[in-house]
């Protein structure tokens, strides 16, 4: 049994938790679970959500089954057993959230203090961190992590992540595009406390495909002159995007990319454009490329997709509990870049390049078949 | 020096023979040549075009300039020294073209005796077959293709390919739907008589995207539901897809590789679909994908493009020009799976199993660097 | 209360049926029923579903509920009391149907004589034909009509046309692309019979907008070069088209409105082009457009839609059933152009010039005000 | 003849320029010229250009010939005739030009002088404004825009229009977004000094489609869900609205029409979105909506599109001067909704309800027959 607890019990986390559910009871194919069909050696099926953390007055307290229910999720009954607890706030909280926080009317020191007597009861092998978008900084020690936590200057991803890691002994996976797997701070402690960390910012819509478009075009050799991408959606990721220094983290993980890919980085508007509410979680993508073909002739390709944004994601978690989980007991710490590369936008550690998600994968396989020979 | 003779001086060889003059004068870069910046010990420079063949009799007996000129191309001086000589019309050219051709007039047996002399005259390494589509059958044995051939029912593309390996000690490459490196018959000739035979049908377009979709897709284990694609263009290849037969053909050609990639066929409608002259060579392709995420959510993807078609092939061929000749220098007989796979939309040999073009891209790349190390 | 009479219980009758039964539950607003808020006199509740025909032995015998659930949907319980009766199979139904008709193992006479039992049975109104698309030639004479009817060679909807006005007294609305409004033969009878034809093709999709989009470039006197547009679903419709000949009748309803829009006609490619049964109702469109701007720049547009088929259709008709008995109330015989020429994408009669569907529009509302206050 | 005065010698104006000497010279199409097929009394041969206004370093002093060519246009000679005066650039200019205006180095009343005695040299019936999109007010007073002139605080478009109608005797076409035939100040002054002020904001692109398919949408009362609407471009008037204020100007007069064309204000997110210069003037937009068809089933359409901005807002100067002109001849002052509602996207006079451009275009087809029967 692999002990999984979840940090922001938003969409994601709950499709997480109820298509789980339903993958255990039958009554769902893992679609969606890029190892799926993988034998990695540890089932779907081991997979066993054991807590919940959030900071939305209108989850804290009810069960999973009561969360799914708010979504118009039909659930299966396990999810009765798991109940959300109240995390950590801090500054980083989007606004239009009514809060209710283990911080609000406490002391950081004492708010930290109760998160960790909740990992005491909780016991997790691999946290998941599916809160919202927050801007950060890489954490480049220790030191200064724990310093700026304790002063309450670090965003809320970052000090779960400085929590977990003083703790040690468990995966932490960190799916928003705070600096956690990109910060050489916590990967540095994570190989000292027996812990990994995997991140950041899970790569499952628009941006994975143009990698492996940009790939496409640079196999032929042809010359990309303009990425024009927009992304709009009416869930709340969207919504929080509409703070102007949350969308400039997101820009910034989404374009490094293409450079790495290309070996030469082409005019490019790629970016979260809007939140419009009535598309709900199936996000409108439209992308534009053109480039130059043999003897100088100019192509153009337009894209246009709904994409349910949540459930991609939620996929990634099955894998990522997986991977987490078995590396850690062969005793692989630090990160996984091998993991990171094909699941995150900005793969952990920092600085590492990109490759096409394509050429990733199959990495990915070769590292998942070597673990489990391990 | 590499001979390159051409067969079928349309606008694909046209471009061909226009872009390698302006790249061999530097006015050019070699965009769209997929390993144009990869080193394979064969210059683009050293590529020399010493034949042309074509049944127009708009082109029987020009130069390349002129043939250029016609295009609206803007030529290098070079291209005033090649003729097109008279080819082969037989049953199989498309009924719009008014002929000129080796076997009007003249008996089969004389006419295959004419173009042999041109053989002589021309001494070529490399032919490139860019003759227009054409429905065929696999020729299962060299007896077969030679009793077919006299007896006039071979249709114009294996009836090159036989006389071409008759002769042997050349590449031979088809870049047209036939049955060439798709035909035991021949495969097995060329592998006696110092030859190559690489293809069949260059996969340029909508059909390798499709297949770099379907992977994508695959990799994340997304159900496809279907996929439909559509094809238009002004172009005379276009034009003679109008015929059933040839349409067919195509048909057979392009969806064979889902279930190779995915494991399942799924339900889908890809073929070229009509034709508008004002398109030109410029064809747009739309393609619609749906399928299921994970808890079964369903996404939908829409491409749309514009694309150079003949250009696109073109930049193919200053490649499988070098590989073809370099691989025979270094003794490898039949055909190169390698090679074909990457280039061709149906890869030769018969019964070969697609991968993804990401994949067989790579594949390529450690072949042609094994190759220049032989 | 308007008596209403079903011929072709598919899919589009089915959901008007259903639909129809929500709107008088008050469980439905009348979206997509292009005059729903306009004040006819006639209100969508006097609208009464009085009997429906088939030929698939399916359906044959069963109530409009049981029909409904066949479809997936849920109905009202007044649908138990709408049995579906035997129609004509003749010639022209297509294959892939297991037929249950009034002509099976009877002579035609006697068959056209059942039929008219039935008429006396049900004493329709208003009478609508959304039977599948069928090939014909337009009727120049009521003898003509009389003669093949008799000898079995008109294609079932004409069959329908000939035996209803032979009756008269009634509104025929022909919502296929068979030549009914289209065939002076009938338009002459219905003056004479008091009755009235309406049609022909419903009008609901890629069709309006395209002439709309026409209008509005034809406004701005930009110059369209080509326009290619591409339909494909997996509805019994689409199915149907896959036979040649049917598939020719819609490309001749398709394509001839564009001279009378835009003053030239245009190089085209418009026909429904394929079927792919998971995509369901909700047929994919793709369209392409090209035009000379001023300068002589060039512009382009592409349109990509999933549009559901039967809804679409099924919404005009409350409004066609309304508007037919109203005119009949006020003594209007023959045809009604002015109806027509916005909800058909062939209007009636033969050689009437198409205008813009928004400009159609307005002539209707006009006409739809002129006629309440008659 | 009719003396054509330019301000802003941007592309828009120089296509324009460029574009109606090519027509008088025959040889050219009046394509994208919305009545250049209908006969205004006026010909496009009478429209004279006379002046032309910029405060772009780069252009004072040179010929429309020179600044054709800079844009890579081939000009006609009769373009050598007319030079680019400076003119005020006062503080709304955009900060990445280089700038010499006739406020630089003077006070603002001597440069107001300075204008007017250029005024006084060309004599203009028509005056053009293209210059950068500026933000302002609506200007309720001549008072106000006196005041708010002589002060500075007025935006350049505002400026000269008040300049301009201190003049009076002549037609201002504003095509930029500031308020000016959208200012009652303005009107209440032409209509006193024998003038009219037409405007504003020229209509070229996506915004008219998008009228003219909610208007398509609501004819068949089908219920729009939402609206998303992306606009990217490489000309200097899209790098002017990366300026938030400038983009803020834009969104207000995109909008708008919405609720007036459907009744109800429907979810939308419509704005110029980014700036990407290899896009160059042929922008990309990208357009979502979806909607409620009968029976409350769901549809979606999207549309991309590649427009050339400029060369379209050129193709209606030619009519704007033309009718402008006319109705000043005619005795017509103040402003001209009939010709605002199809040209304009804020249409003047301020709070005029929108109607569909196609409805539009019919209005002003019988105004400007009307006009020249007068």
């Amino acid at each position: 049994m692999v002990r999984v607890a979840l940090i922001g019990q938003g969409y994601v986390a709950t499709i997480f938790a109820w298509g789980l559910s339903k993958i255990k009871a039958g009554k769902l194919e893992p679609s969606g679970v890029p190892l799926g069909n993988l034998d990695l050696g540890i089932g779907i099926s081991d997979l066993e959500i054991v807590g919940s953390i959030d900071v939305d007055e209108e989850k804290v307290g009810k069960s999973l089954y009561e969360v799914a229910k708010m979504y118009g999720l039909e659930p299966e009954p396990e999810l009765r057993d798991i109940y959300v607890s109240p995390g950590l706030a801090l500054r980083s909280t989007p606004s239009f959230l009514k809060v209710k926080s283990l911080d609000s009317g406490r002391s950081l020191g004492d708010a930290y203090a109760k998160f960790e007597e909740w990992l005491d009861d909780v016991k997790p092998d691999v946290v998941i961190d599916v809160t919202s978008t927050v801007y950060s900084e890489p954490v480049l020690s220790w030191e200064e992590a724990e310093e700026k936590a304790l002063k309450g200057i670090l965003p809320h991803s970052q000090v779960y992540a400085y929590l977990l890691l003083r703790r040690g002994n468990l995966a932490h996976v960190n799916l928003q595009p705070a600096y956690v797997a990109g910060s050489p701070g916590f990967i540095k402690r994570a190989e000292q406390s027996r812990s990994l960390v995997l991140g950041d910012d899970g790569a499952t819509g628009a941006t994975p495909l143009t990698i492996d478009l940009a790939e496409h075009l640079k196999e032929r050799n042809r010359k990309i002159l303009s990425i024009a991408q927009f992304n709009i959606g009416g869930n709340t990721d969207f919504l929080a995007l509409m703070d102007p220094d949350r969308n400039d983290a997101k820009e910034k993980t989404k374009s490094s990319f293409l450079k790495d890919i290309l070996g030469y980085d082409p005019p490019h508007y790629i970016r979260p454009t809007g939140y419009l509410e009535p598309l709900g979680d199936k996000k409108f993508v439209s992308m534009h490329m053109q480039w130059i073909s043999f003897g100088g002739f100019m192509d153009e390709l337009v894209v246009n997709m709904r994409i349910n944004d949540s459930p991609a994601l939620a996929g990634y978690i099955v894998d990522l509990a997986r991977l987490g989980f078995l590396a850690l007991k062969k005793g692989l710490y630090g990160t996984l870049p091998e993991v990171n590369r094909f699941y995150m936008k900005r793969p952990g550690p920092m600085g590492a390049r990109h490759v096409s998600k394509i050429r990733a994968y199959y990495d990915l396989v070769a590292f998942a078949e070597e673990l489990k020979k391990k």
